[in-house]
């Protein structure tokens, strides 16, 4: 992953759902980003990971903390296509900005999920006020152990 | 659904995941069936319907409880695909045979969920010993009812 | 435990509540006997145990499947007293029937459980209908096997 | 309850568990103290409360977070003694300090739950590093929150 400490690469992606404009980042400072990157067909991120950051969602009011979605495929591109998943966020009930990560020309990666070396699915990175990463963690992370880093972020 | 009592109509279907040869209902006289209809994409399948249909099938012998998944498809066809339930069952690791419900001519909804008159997913068929339906129910069944049901059916 | 198949030896307890009058297991032949040996202060009946007699409780009429409960006090005799099981079972909602179990003169360990060899709590017995001793388990049992077990008993 | 934004009355008890010597909120400035105050027959206190103190134990060195129950009896007196909490702390396998709540003269209401103005069990108390209240709830509150409020105490 991505070191902790590092300012946060810009969002660079093939399309959102759930927004009526695209958000940057960039635009987004004064407010703590939690990005989730998932696959639709992952167990872990539908199980805990999604269920998880609409639980933040909830919780938070969005000018304090903005979640993000992340659908990065990385296996099964046939089948996980931007069509796919505007079917399972509607029956998911998803309400938060989902980003469709940018495929890559050059392997099966794409490119945001590149930018931030993310290992796999679910994975969560947290985002300060001021831009830069402060946590990033590859699977299953507790809610009081997120809650806990937000409320610090928040501060 | 279909009348309590009845006999179970015969598994057309377009194909068939998780078994060397397509199952036929005829065959399968002397063991409970055990038939969940479901969608990939649809939450409560996959939260609830499908985990119990796999716990049926840790439980029984199969020659005991024969445990069938029927994927039914009566919306989102496009994205429902076979080649996207297969990825589906790979990575939620279903053990147990899977019929996919052959799509209709006439309308959405497949024909071997016409034929036992499915109002919707999750559906779970219970079929005795002689091929007869014993229980239909469409949503939620909790664990101890349908292992009671499945025991009277045994004894 | 008790070896399976042998008759269930005859209810032989210091008190009960939750009924108006004692149940003899003599008295309730044609009837599956659900009995749960816990002790009040045993997380593992708190968690899972009683909640699944409760819920065994709420799913059978009582003419089917008697759940009885027993209270069998084998450590921390001083505060595990009947005054203190009527509060839990007041607090907890307890419906069924509870059996005390007759403290025995001779070591911590009480009348009944001794007669049904139980070796700690939580532990199920399953009577059939003819008061014969089905099944002896302790610790967790899952919900599905119980209803499977209950309902080949009753079938 | 009592206003959020007090500072937190000193703790006046009749004795306690697993600690070695009596805790003192005055000693504990510079620490965020989060009081789990419980009756050990408490059904949402065992299934809830007293899991996620256990839980804030885990996740926080205590020089950061200090987790304190407070065994609060207002009902049932002659059954919820010391001794039996005794037992109950043994059995759940509780480790963090559990100070019994001093009982009043004049009421079944016992000191310290009056001095903090509770209105039952579970209630949840945080304490920021200079003493003052910040947070009383009745009830269950999730664990995410429950993170959240510490996180920004700690920060």
């Amino acid at each position: 992953m991505i070191s902790r400490g590092v300012k946060a690469p810009e969002l660079t992606v093939a399309g959102w759902l759930n927004t009526d404009e695209p958000l940057q980042l960039e635009k987004l400072r004064g407010q703590v980003v939690v990005l989730h990157a998932f696959q639709m067909l992952c167990p872990g991120c539908v199980t805990h990971g999604l269920p998880q950051a609409a639980a933040i969602h909830e919780l938070y009011r969005s000018d304090e903390v903005q979640v993000i979605g992340l659908h990065s495929v990385f296996e099964h591109h046939h089948v996980m296509t931007p069509d796919a998943l505007k079917v399972f966020v509607h029956e998911y009930r998803l309400k938060f900005p989902i980003a469709i990560d940018l495929p890559s020309d050059s392997g099966p990666v794409p490119v945001m999920m590149q930018k931030l070396n993310l290992q796999g699915t679910p994975s969560l990175v947290l985002i300060d006020k001021d831009g830069t990463i402060r946590f990033t963690q590859l699977g299953r992370v507790n809610d009081m152990q997120v809650g806990n880093m937000i409320g610090r972020l928040l501060a």
